[in-house]
């Protein structure tokens, strides 16, 4: 068993500078999503790239040039990091991300999403805090109570930090595909920290995501925004189309109507079926998570299931219509729904287009609207199953057990995170997912937080896997 | 036949002073829904009301006291205006107002909005040239050249001139029922010059205008947005919940679905039905406006039909979901859709709210949801026609004959003007709208603009109808 008290102990001394850390990662706005905060991206990245090199990493920044179809926007850069360089010892790729979701204090926040506020309960208020700036921070947190608790790293770290997660990870695989056989060569495991906990009190370790296929239907009419009053009635109205359209996806109790899905979905096994019962978590904790009780399913293990191995279809929501508070009285001249496929095994991403391109136009002609209807695909990522009896999963339960006192629960996301399957393919290594924050975390949504335990207990988890993963695949 | 000539005479060779007028009217920005510009309301009503005084008519000043619910805010005065108290003579009610829609340079105007710009095409440009300082400068005009030309004003003039009417005319109706014993005790016809001709040649009298019952359903869920990867397939997504209710309402041809309103829909009798067909108007002048030819229907008849008498209903947009160009993977957990109902005879709007809300209910209630449904009122504002057989219109016909030697287009308007309902019912006189500008104007858009013959030939019928008025009604 490795000797970590003196790093457990140093992590302990050192949490007001961690916080400090996260403190000002979380004032750096950088929304990938909207154009104007990409140079915030951009700082995020030289601010990340410049703790590395402090902590006596290197850092390698990969430029990737124009946003494809965006030529207006630059890339934010991919940062690979690399700490320690030993031949005799393990290399441990880390992938995270620093960029986050869009958010502003009219969307509901209680307090400001860039400035850090911590609460009675000591929880960690701020967009990024635990998506994914919190986890990205805890291994440069590790390396640090290692130096000043005088324990050498035990491994190698290569680091994978992008700056576009949160808007399709654009430039990525190609980074990944390019520096294959150079950056990532010598990569023996991958780990990543970027998802939760299925509940507060109990680590997980996740091997499965779900994909995601992200459509739009864009539907145009008139040549402009019209007066509801003075054309109403005469016009074929795009918002009329896309309702109908939209309509037709999924029924209120979240069974996808797209003819032809649910055929692609992989039985359920008996071994498999087994697995959810002893995963801790209620319909309780659902509910907590929800902030209510609007469930569909009615057992903890039928809601385990359509969380991390069914697929689902949300509305996002519609471009181009009114959506202020208020009323006016517009014709919206050109809408674009925007929807999601969480996919799962046996989902072919191209196959599920096709099914959905011939719906969405089977739809429209329906309607024998004289709009003009038009299917994007926004963006698709495919799900991502792991072998959860490989060594890197054997140190990660250890290091769990080790920290927490408790054996991890075995969980599949809901949410995709396209790059594990991208290393899996790619570099054909074990993929890892050891999750920092909880299930009430609120990622993507307002008053994001992570709570201080988590990044306190989670910063020692991070640095005791790589003692577990350096004994287990001992060289 | 009235001798009108010295009096068109004068009109023409006052046409540059006429023009200086409206270039000082233009030039005060009396913007009602901008807080900033409120005092530039204020000014313009004291410069209009100067106008009046110093063509010889009197004025009363009614200030409105503090804008409800924006208390921080004055009212603009609602001038009440004179001009002749001779009793033998008929007694016309002018309407009319002061104030303007927002306009700055940079929503896309070619020219200074608050400066008036004439090109080339005597077309001129800028805010409220149209709508509606030109037609309550027309009347001022009609003063002026008919003391020049030694005409007597065959009426008496009482004017309302308001300041709040692109701000939803707050306070008028209450000044009309505290003056219609007072004030306006005398009228005998009620005479407004704020909308449109249906094209650019020809001009029209306006007998009706649709009303408008706007609604919202708010639909609510989760206690928070959620991660649609995260929460896609355990929770009722209120979103689902809102595109199945809203797509219930209307169909892609603009039938309305809501059980019942069809019904309450006056027939078109044979007397009205032969009103169209004369009507200068051509599916091309739609397609026109539209900038596309989504129009619903073949014929200008069934185009014009579904513009002025028949009902519509809109859906203008959501609430509380993703609006924004590019990709969010967010369940919103309350949204809230907006639409409205354009009402005509006999719809009467407490009944076509029942109607409205008992669908919303049934439909919500269908969907055996667990989310939470509310159903909001927005606004209502009820349909207004007028007996175009009264002299009121007979005098207007003749006028515009007179003036533009054509019969008048008789047009109802698609959308509200809530004015003509008020004086309809208060003073229980007739109420016309004898409009100046025309089709091609944007009033409410960029660029808006009067041309200078609608202003010099508008002013020859806006007194010419004086005339007329006075010899139908003759005492």
């Amino acid at each position: 068993m490795p000797h970590l008290d003196p790093y457990f102990k140093q992590v302990d001394s050192l949490q007001d500078a961690f916080i400090e850390r996260l403190r000002e990662a979380v004032a750096i706005p950088s929304i990938s999503s909207e154009d104007a905060r990409r140079p915030d991206v951009v700082k995020m990245g030289h601010w990340l790239a410049g703790q590395i090199k402090a902590l006596g990493g290197t850092v390698e920044l990969r430029e990737l040039g124009k946003q494809p179809g965006r030529e207006h926007l630059d890339l934010p850069p991919c940062i690979l990091g690399r700490y320690g360089n030993d031949p005799n010892k393990v290399n441990v790729l880390l992938y995270g991300h620093y960029d986050v979701q869009p958010a502003q204090k009219s969307d509901g926040w209680a307090t400001d999403p860039f400035t850090l506020h911590i609460d009675e309960k000591d929880r960690m208020y701020g967009r990024g805090s635990t998506d994914d700036k919190g986890p990205v921070l805890g291994w440069l947190n590790a390396i640090e109570a290692h130096q000043k608790a005088g324990v050498d790293v035990p491994v190698n770290l290569l680091m994978c930090f992008e700056g576009m997660e949160e808007n399709g990870s654009e430039g990525l695989d190609d980074t990944i595909r390019a520096e294959k056989d150079k950056f990532f060569k010598d990569t023996d495991v991958i780990c990543i920290s970027d998802n939760y906990w299925l509940g507060t009190e109990k680590p997980c370790l996740t091997y499965g995501v779900r994909g995601c296929n992200y459509y739009s239907v864009e539907i145009s009419g008139p040549g402009q925004d019209l007066h509801s009053g003075v054309y109403g009635g005469t016009t074929h109205e795009p918002m009329t189309d896309l309702v109908r359209v939209m309509n037709s996806f999924v029924d209120p109790d979240g069974k996808i109507l797209i003819k032809g899905i649910d055929e692609l979905v992989a039985p359920i096994t008996a071994q498999e079926d087994a697995l959810y019962g002893p995963i801790a978590f209620t319909m309780q904790d659902l509910h907590e998570s929800l902030g209510s009780t609007v469930s569909i399913h009615e057992t903890k293990e039928e809601a385990l299931k359509h969380k991390m191995r069914y697929p689902s279809l949300s509305l996002h929501g519609i471009e181009g219509a009114f959506y202020t508070p208020g009323a006016k009285t517009v014709i919206p001249a050109k809408v674009i729904g925007k929807f999601s496929i969480r996919t799962v095994p046996n989902m072919e991403i191209d196959e599920v287009t096709k099914l959905v391109e011939k719906h969405v136009n089977d739809e429209f002609a329906k309607l024998k609207s004289k709009n003009t209807m038009k299917f994007h695909i926004v963006h698709c990522g495919k799900w991502w199953v792991e072998d959860f009896n490989h060594p890197n999963y054997t140190a990660a339960a250890k290091a769990v057990e080790r920290v927490y006192g408790v054996k991890p629960d075995m969980t599949r996301e809901g949410g995709s995170i396209p790059v594990t399957l991208t290393f899996q393919e790619e570099l054909k290594k074990n993929v890892l997912l050891l999750p920092m924050g909880s299930s009430t975390d609120a990622a993507h949504s307002i008053n994001e937080k992570l709570d201080k335990r988590n990044y306190i207990e989670g910063t020692k988890l991070l640095g005791a896997y790589l003692h577990y993963v350096a004994g287990e695949l001992k060289k």
